[in-house]
């Protein structure tokens, strides 16, 4: 039943995944780390979303006949939204389609902002006239003559006049908000990079920035190595305390990760790490605290109070981040004690405050922050939503790594694909909600949440799906979802009853936040202009069936809901590419309510409701 | 001959020194490093420098008379630049008489500025309510909210949450420039300390400043240790590049002397390193130089061009100051490669720009540092002189240290003073003066410097002077000054021909420099409205000698003639009070026009000229 997949290549990246047929091609973009505009939400009506078809052409949808003229038919351009992948495929997307090159995430109706390039870090060649005993001025001042007034560090102060010698006074000045950071041989303007990273509880992901155009050269993630100490946040919070060295191990143990993706990130376009002058980090509360070694002890304790909340700007050298040896982390301001940097980025990246209508943003990370927005007031909370979506406290959970199977639908059986098309060995969260989804449309679990058992079945199911149903040696009830082809009982892979609980806790977890935030606001679900879909994990989340299982409001029509795909590492790579979106980052993070959701009387009484699916 | 000296001492500070019979009071403070107002120049009329007379009270003079009131007159107060000791005396300098604790050398006519201790440096103590599930804002936050918007180091943000939950969320903020630097236990804002230092190549001074009235508490000095490496800035310079550890030797040798300073400063008060927050340097441009550790070379080459020019604010930590962890540094802004923060200090000091007429400084240290202000205009030289003054290529040539001879008067024979009061073993700069003004006086050096054989001299001669001129065993004629009492050959000091050239070097170069900035400024030396002598060498120069000798202008009043002490640690004290005040040292040395007299066409004549004495 797996096996059945289809391969789709992506021009110019060359990067390929495996898809079921009939995926879209939009969401195999999203599986392959691409993300696309759909400022109409896939709803094929914007035309935003065109990409080139080279090879597996197949025929236009009237989507494509709207949007598209003849001849581009011809040639092959298709709404990545559309189109469904039917065989071997490759597909060209074009640099207009692509989400990372304009520095935010274009939605329907958002306040359009000029794209601006105007990092922090800048670069200018000069060449300074040598002094004679006519011209004998300061070094420092025959450079401020030319690039302004700046400040530097003795260090830098020490070497420079040697430098400017030895380059015969010509050559590139660094500077960083009026600091002389750096002083390079010849003129490499050119040369002036910075790193965006999305620092998640699970996963990590980092982006190279052409910091000269805005462009965006190369990408990598790595599994966040702290998950050896712990799951989730106050798994590792705990950690921290646990032993007098364990905040510098965990603080270690990222950064190491950190350099590993420096180093993936320079290889792969084969610059240099001195060139890279700026890194800018967005993370939840607890990873920025654990990044820069603060102890996160307090984020752990009632009544869970941060460090700090703006924006810091900090040596990356002693933070023990191996860029440019002056070069500077920008550090995400923070909401609270569990609204991070990582939201703060992600309200930047989508302009939600921007947003007419109110809007809803839900994260689903290993943290399911919410984000509502309404008429220029914001609301953030966070849920402990995480563990399930992300694999934990499910009994063949798994992240979305290979092996996991990622998305499920139910036709005469079930179909499944799995990734790196190698043989299942557990689910991901995407699928065990496209899993609880089907299985509540065909009615195998009632909307209390229990999985019914061999007997109780409805009597119009395939007979394929229903015989996956058994009750297991304790007499539980159980949902065989895949086994190896030999039949070997340990490549089986298996819902639970216990699973559909801990789903019903994660998804209640979200639902209540939802509906206290909607109150707090005085609006209700159906008032919601759009719901955006925010986090790596949330990009391959079916809409309808999230809706089904009340992951997201019922109340709104399905394509009101929007992907916006990694929006904290959008917002990262805003950052490091303006100052402005800097401040608006600060303005943001300290105009957003927190709510704690655990303050309010109703929120237990709202989780109870909300674990009974809709 | 010696011997005759009598002791004073000066209350509160109850340090005493010892002078010849008839030593003006005035004269003695500056021996003995206290510095008085002396607006009219001494001329006791402005009756700034009273002083009360508690033992050996001697008759008022004419000029007391005039100032004080009977009661007055009876209680003791008299002028210091009126009164001469004539036996063992005590004096009370009272807190209105002394220069230091009024932020700026106060000379006659000049712009009158009001006194601010508004320094960089200042201290809140806050109680902060206790964060609570309701009021659960970041500890950043919460302190801002006190304080206002500041930013800090990894370090102490690290550490803040820590220190706020353990002094229960009361304690004092450092802060210097919206950075904060420190959160101590308790109320502790009354002890808020800083220290100016004068780096000078000979000597260092460092005053310890009560940031929160602006009053001296403690004053120290020492030799400057680098004098080991040589006695002139070139010499060290010189030495710098001598190997490849030998700039951070000097730079240590400075420091260590710098920490004995800080180390006795705060013995003598009791209080800790850690609640001194800055400490302000002033130097000439070498010295700082070798202080911050930047290489020194490019000031021994043409085109002798300095790395920096504007003040620095470096980390005291980084640059080795043991002060408060994260306390910092402040050097003065440099003129030019041999003008440097010192000047730029006794300019501030003086307030020099802000005088109406034309007024020459002039810094007799181991450079001679002129600076001519005319209209708000300045003109900034440096000569060569240091060295015969400071005791170096003087044959008996030695610092005013213990065992100098400090003091020279002719009447029927040589009359002189020895610092410590111990049998002379050499002759200081000041005394140099004196012999060489009494010895043209009474015709036994010729004007162009010849040193007259025993039977060349004037018949009007003192036998007993006369009788001290003989030709030695190579035929040069010498001047016995002085023979201990046993007639020991080991312990004469004498006069060469050699030494009178030195001499005329010395005082050629400055009156050359003089000569030539006048031209610049298109002024004449009668124009000159008052003449300052800065430097604490400067403070024992008799004036009239050393307009005989040349080394001040001639055609000047010695009643324009005023000492301003030293005038670079009063402005780096100022300098540690005000912001202010460093801004203003910025402006100063950027407007100040840096002459470089080697350039001059006309120097070399001139210099030939100055030579020959007046």
């Amino acid at each position: 039943m797996d096996g059945q997949q289809i391969r789709i290549t992506f021009q110019p990246s060359g990067r390929s995944v495996f898809v079921l047929p009939g995926t879209k091609i939009i969401e195999a973009t999203a599986r392959a780390g691409l993300t696309i505009n759909t400022p109409c939400g896939g709803a094929g009506t914007c035309g935003k979303c065109h990409v080139k078809i080279t090879a597996g052409v197949k025929e236009p949808s009237e989507a494509d006949k709207n949007v598209f003229n003849e001849e581009q038919l011809q040639d092959g351009w298709r709404l990545a939204c559309q189109t469904s992948i039917q065989n071997e495929t490759v597909a060209y997307i074009p640099e207009s389609s692509r989400l990372i090159n304009q520095h935010k995430i274009v939605i329907e109706s958002q306040t359009e902002e000029p794209t601006e390039v105007l990092p922090s870090v800048h670069k200018v060649y000069v060449e300074l006239t040598a002094p004679t005993m006519e011209d004998n001025s300061a070094d420092l001042l025959r450079l401020e003559e030319a690039i302004g007034t700046f400040k530097t560090d003795l260090n830098l102060l020490r070497n420079l006049p040697k430098l400017l010698h030895q380059y015969d006074y010509k050559g590139t000045a660094v500077l960083t908000d009026h600091h002389l950071i750096d002083f390079e041989p010849g003129d490499t303007t050119n040369q002036c990079y910075g790193i965006a990273f999305d620092i998640g509880t699970t996963t990590m992901v980092g982006s190279l920035v052409n910091l000269c155009d805005g462009n965006e050269l190369a990408i990598t993630s790595q599994m966040n190595p702290q998950v050896s100490f712990g799951d989730d946040v106050l798994s590792r919070i705990e950690h921290s305390s646990s032993c007098s060295r364990c905040l510098d191990e965990l603080s270690h143990s990222v950064k190491t990760s950190i350099v590993e993706m420096i180093d993936q990130l320079c290889e792969q376009i084969d610059i240099n790490r001195e060139h890279i002058y700026e890194a800018a980090f967005a993370g939840n509360t607890t990873m920025e605290h654990l990044l820069c070694g603060i102890d996160p002890a307090p984020l752990g304790a009632v009544p869970f109070v941060p460090a700090h909340a703006r924006g810091l700007i900090l040596n990356a050298n002693e933070l023990g981040i191996p860029i440019n040896h002056r070069g500077k982390a920008y550090i995400f301001p923070l909401i609270g004690g569990f609204v991070g940097g990582d939201t703060v980025a992600g309200v930047l990246a989508t302009n939600l405050s921007g947003q007419q209508g109110p809007v809803l943003m839900i994260d689903i990370g290993t943290n399911g922050e919410i984000v509502l927005a309404k008429d220029g007031q914001l609301w953030a909370a966070s849920t402990a939503a995480g563990p399930a979506f992300e694999g934990a406290r499910i009994t063949y959970g798994m992240r979305a790594t290979t092996g996991a199977i990622e998305k499920i639908v139910f036709d005469d059986d079930i179909r499944y694909s799995v990734i790196g098309n190698v043989p299942a060995v557990g689910i991901c969260g995407s699928a065990l909600i496209d899993l609880a989804a089907e299985m509540l449309k065909s009615g195998m679990i009632t909307s209390t949440g229990q999985l019914l058992g061999p007997n109780q079945l409805p009597g119009q199911l395939p007979k394929a799906i229903s015989q996956r149903i058994y009750k297991n040696a304790d007499g539980q009830v159980e949902f065989l979802i895949s086994q190896a082809d030999q039949g070997r009982k340990d490549l089986r892979v298996v819902l639970t009853q216990r699973d559909i609980r801990e789903l019903q806790l994660a998804v209640g977890a979200i639902r209540a936040g939802v509906k206290i935030m909607l109150k707090k606001a005085g609006i209700e679900a159906k008032d919601i202009n759009q719901v955006l879909i925010a986090g790596g994990f949330g990009s391959f989340i079916r809409r309808t069936n999230a809706q089904i299982i009340g992951l997201l409001p019922t109340e709104i029509d399905h394509e009101k809901i929007n992907y916006v795909g990694n929006a904290s590492l959008a917002g990262a790579k805003w950052a490091l590419l303006s100052s402005n979106a800097r401040r608006r980052a600060e303005e943001l993070a300290r105009k957003t309510k927190h709510l704690e959701l655990s303050l309010d009387t109703n929120f237990q009484m709202e989780f109870a409701d909300a674990m009974i699916f809709p």
